[in-house]
């Protein structure tokens, strides 16, 4: 096992940080290193916010629903679908872009292009020893957000990205069994197998945290699930994906 | 600089593969890398389809718009946005997770947790000596892939990923100015010094296609884009999404 896969496989999300800001230098490796990643048809579809500004910080933990490693980090990204560019380029090349970046198929372009460029922000920081955690609760209060980060149309931030000098150190936390993510030729519809296979996990995941909590916790994955799938959250986001200029039609 | 932010900075999409396939133990170590990245809340809504079956490549490259690389390399990846074992959970857990899953806030999240783990899995595999090349070709005619792959509700192929043995070398493409893309406590909204990046880079994506081809092409990123933006592509994605069960509210 090469160095890069040892370090791609011991990712765990850092909820802890040091007080110790990134380097510039840091912060550009890492940036550079998102933009390696592939992008669709070379479109470049996103654009990266970086929050340094301790006010700003704690505004964003506060919208994200008060997770304190918002706040205290090394460096906080907020990781954006944008068609501005594409938007200007049509003013530039006086063609009309707009029925195309408004559509479904180019809002799920920026989306993966945005996410592939974050995971390799990830791995960059991670290789450097740095520890990472995502930050969806960026989108409880996305109109917020977006107005915070000063947002033009055609962007949406989609998620955040604390990155900084691990002050904990948590166990890697075990995933779904590989057959169950991953099939060959077709997708196995197999229902008994494949409820069969979230039985056995459910019983490692209980295991794991039943360890990790001291007993405390003992819960499944199948009722973790079930109980965040209950209620639907974020029920704003189609309204404001549609109002950004995405997904229209 | 190292090693992993050494293999992420020389990326470069690679379209011609040497005939030899994937050993079960790469493919093992691709797929355990692409497991290991974050995923949303530990929601884990994604699935991988591997194709060897060269028949099966075959009408898929066609379905792609005739790639070879989709047809000839050492493994072929699918990877799928998936709620469908959360549609089971409902039923073990009799907890109705409908409107949850079927919501634009969900439907990114699926999004985001398929990407993330596809470029750890390109990242592990470069890291192998294994080229990669994304192939989003595989949306042109979705319903067919669909089909062709088993696929069930609550489930939508994103994007393939040919992986194998490179057997061509190509440059490293050079991405927008990290200025363009990285933006620090609020978007730059200047859409002069903007219009400026963009002129700037065009002269230097110009001179790259220049060099390559030997003075055969030498085309800007803007006119690219605009011809690329000039007619909306895949105009059955919304309606796609919708049947299949996502971003329906």
């Amino acid at each position: 096992m090469n160095q890069t896969i040892e370090t791609i496989l011991s990712h765990r999300s850092v909820r802890k940080f040091e007080d110790r800001p990134l380097t510039n230098e840091q912060i550009k490796t890492i940036v550079k290193s998102a933009q390696a990643a592939s992008t669709s048809s070379f479109i470049q579809a996103y654009s990266i916010i970086g929050v340094k500004d301790k006010d700003k910080k704690k505004r964003l933990a506060e919208l994200a629903g008060n997770q304190p490693y918002v706040e205290d980090n090394g460096h906080f990204f907020v990781f954006c679908a944008d068609f501005r560019r594409h938007a200007l380029i049509g003013e530039m090349e006086a063609t009309d872009v707009t029925e195309s970046i408004e559509s479904t198929e180019k809002f799920m372009v920026a989306v993966i292009d945005a996410s592939l460029a974050a995971q390799n922000a990830s791995v960059a920081a991670e290789s450097m020893d740095l520890g990472i955690c995502y930050i969806g609760g960026i989108r409880t209060n996305i109109q917020e957000v977006a107005e915070l980060l000063g947002m033009p149309a055609n962007t949406i931030p989609l998620f955040g990205l604390a990155v900084g000098y691990p002050a904990q150190d948590t166990a890697v936390k075990p995933r779904l069994p590989l057959e169950h993510i991953y099939h060959e030729e077709v997708y196995q519809q197999d229902e008994q197998a494949y409820k069969k296979q979230l039985e056995d996990y459910n019983k490692e995941i209980s295991a794991y945290y039943h360890e990790r909590t001291k007993g405390k916790r003992s819960d499944t994955w199948t009722s973790q699930m079930a109980g965040m799938l209950k209620e639907p959250k974020r029920k704003h986001m189609k309204e404001f994906v549609e109002r950004k200029g995405f997904a229209k039609r």
